[in-house]
């Protein structure tokens, strides 16, 4: 398959396009590393980033940018922020997307724990955790010719111990149940899934 | 208590105010009527609004615009109109009405079965509705002085005739039992919590 994975040099990103390389083709992109930049953030951007791929069998977005903070001094500025990019970044990713990927393709977006167990200063991103949740039920509805769309959900992942304070009680997941979660996604039958690793 | 209500006339909305102006001080809101204009889409007339209003002990709001179509054709610029409206319009009455509203006040938002169960073109609406649910469970771990914060989850109502060929096989619901789930938010004790009325 001809994958592109968004988002390919981060912290997750890195171990997807691990698991995925030796037997597939690969296109990582980021926003400021991989075979092709690309910013979420903007439709012109990745209107211009699915000119350079052309057809694809899947997506996975591992990328997403979102505001951490009080709730009391939250602006709607300040909200947009997880609005604009992991939220409106990710439909984007398929709105323009479902007109360059093949039959059979899959979608692969990320929420997160977030969706249904808050913490402290994540609002922002428990919002967007919600709306992607929601959107993939509704857009595996409505996607032809057999493309498929998925979410994984982690918790917070042992490789980034510098967030555990920010989860207090959460059992980190490892990295390798986390790529399972993409690959169960990628490789299995499912749509319309929230695969929660947690 | 001192309750303002945002859509205060419509379908819902009526039925909401009808039900608790009796025993409450009610300050109706709206795009085009009511005691006082606001466009919800707009963090300046939200602004305004609650310069208008004051100190409050509970907001509901029941407006909210999304957009209905195929995802096929989709654009962000439709998709930005349930963001901006049912979403963001919301999340920024919380945002701004926070420093507004009375200790053991409440706020009460609206979202909706397609959080859950979506129908043919309706990603937008999901998605928004998906995010508010989220934001609720984050924003009611964070708002002080006892200050509860619920969203009422309807499905299709009997008095929308209109809408039910949306909805295929979804029971409508009467308007009572919805305007028990404002009831329940506004006179209850819950916080965090979505009222599914279907």
């Amino acid at each position: 398959m001809k994958i592109v994975i968004v988002g390919a040099t981060g912290t997750i990103g890195k171990h997807v396009v691990s698991s995925l390389e030796k037997d597939h083709e690969i296109i990582s992109v980021g926003s400021k590393s991989g075979d092709i930049r690309a910013d979420i953030g903007s439709p012109e951007s990745i209107e211009n980033l699915f000119k350079q791929v052309g057809h694809f069998d899947a997506l996975v977005n591992v990328s997403g940018d979102a505001y951490f903070g009080p709730l009391k001094t939250m602006t709607d500025k300040d909200f947009r922020r997880g609005v604009d990019s992991k939220l409106m970044g990710q439909i984007n990713l398929v709105l323009i997307g479902q007109h360059y990927i093949n039959s059979k393709g899959s979608f692969t977006l990320t929420s997160g724990v977030l969706t249904q167990d808050p913490v402290l200063s994540g609002a922002n991103p428990s919002a967007a955790n919600g709306a992607i949740e929601s959107f993939v039920r509704a857009a595996a509805i409505e996607l032809e010719n057999g493309v498929r769309i998925n979410a994984v959900s982690p918790t917070v992942v042992e490789d980034s111990p510098e967030y555990f304070s920010y989860f207090p009680g959460h059992i980190p997941v490892s990295m390798k149940q986390v790529v399972n979660g993409y690959q169960k996604s990628v490789m299995g039958a499912g749509t319309g899934q929230v695969i929660n690793v947690y």
